[in-house]
């Protein structure tokens, strides 16, 4: 345990969405000194790496940009040359069946560098904004999964052989539906402008209105009863 | 289970070093068709990288290179302006400390990479060469943290949620002394000639001959009662 008053830093991964700028909030009115984490991997939507420089800035943040690049491997609308889909309803979404936006392991890589620079700050805990409903159905977004991987963290590390105090990965919205996650993130004071949600965006980085990740953001704002003042596309 | 006959590929994990190398070996005659995987991640030996590419297409392996950068993040005599110990004796070696040389996370980094390419080719294997005996003391090179890999993997990916073959991490030479590993290798043609074990490389590649992996290296080929084909700086 910290002693009272000592600092705590936390590694809260960033992707420039309203998920991981709530997640952020929260890790900070919990008392953490955050260090913000995200990817250049190669996505079609590269604006979301300015968006999460914006929200560190704003959350008084520290921000870690790495370089990674997924484009080696391809395999997902997100990084190779395959359409990203779009519907008109938010109903035609079918979470049984895995997109073709799901980046394959992407969480599994992005927790893993979270796990090194939590090592090398001597973090205890990292969030990720991973969230059980209204989320695109990838695998990697699961409690299951995450519980696996901090299990995992705890034998890969210095602090596993060590015994340190164990590393801890928090995913304070995954109970929460979309539209319970804005009202956290209102009531923390997170301005939701400079998010971006879309799988694919202009190069102005406004929103197509009508891929599964925009449906969603639409679904939650229209639901929390709050305007959501994302740009979207003429 | 696979076809009879029906190709099936295995992401090797090689970094260039004598264990990776016999790790590709044992795969190609388990029948496996092999697809290797390196990493340039800002480590003092690039050399390590080309010592890749000859022994991957000395086994005829297609070779994916990912560039990565844990310099962004420091924390190893490998990756940051730390001096990597030197020994004049293997007996020196203290196993029950974690060395300097260790970089944070970074099987846990490599891996999840290796899952990635793996769920992209339709491979549900992967190979790793770590070792629990004869080893630099390593938290990630333990069977627990491997076994916790596999679990979460199998928790990770599309194969998790649809029900495909699941994954499994091989780990043939966890159990083997060096000696052991260099005598397989040997019998399966291995040529160690190109191979690089060494921490701290000068650009030609020559090895040191004193860091901790110089002298398990050495350990093991006298112990083998087989001259090391290795080249070390004057």
């Amino acid at each position: 345990m910290s002693a009272p008053g000592a600092e705590r830093v936390a590694v809260i991964l960033l992707s420039g969405g309203l998920d991981s700028a709530t997640c952020l909030a929260l890790a900070v009115a919990d008392g953490f000194t955050p260090v913000a984490l995200s990817f250049r991997y190669g996505q079609r939507h590269d604006v979301e790496v300015e968006a999460s420089r914006r929200l560190a800035a704003g959350a008084g943040a520290e921000h870690v940009v790495v370089d990674i690049d997924l484009r080696t491997f391809g395999g997902s609308a997100l990084t190779a040359d395959i359409d990203v889909p779009k519907h008109d309803d938010v109903a035609e979404l079918d979470e049984s069946v895995i997109p073709v936006t799901y980046v394959p392991a992407r969480n599994t890589i992005f927790l893993a560098y979270a796990l090194a620079l939590a090592e090398v700050r001597g973090a205890a805990d990292v969030f990720i904004g991973v969230n059980a409903l209204d989320y695109s159905g990838y695998p990697d977004c699961r409690p299951e999964f995450v519980a696996a991987f901090e299990a995992m963290a705890n034998l890969a590390t210095r602090a596993g052989v060590e015994g340190a105090v164990p590393l801890r990965i928090h995913t304070p919205l995954i109970d929460l539906t979309k539209a319970e996650i804005i009202h956290r993130g209102i009531a923390l004071g997170v301005d939701y402008a400079p998010t971006i949600s879309c799988y694919d965006p202009d190069t102005a980085g406004r929103a197509c209105r009508r891929c599964d990740s925009c449906l969603l953001r639409a679904k939650g704002f229209h639901a929390a009863g709050v305007a959501d003042p994302t740009t979207y596309q003429p």
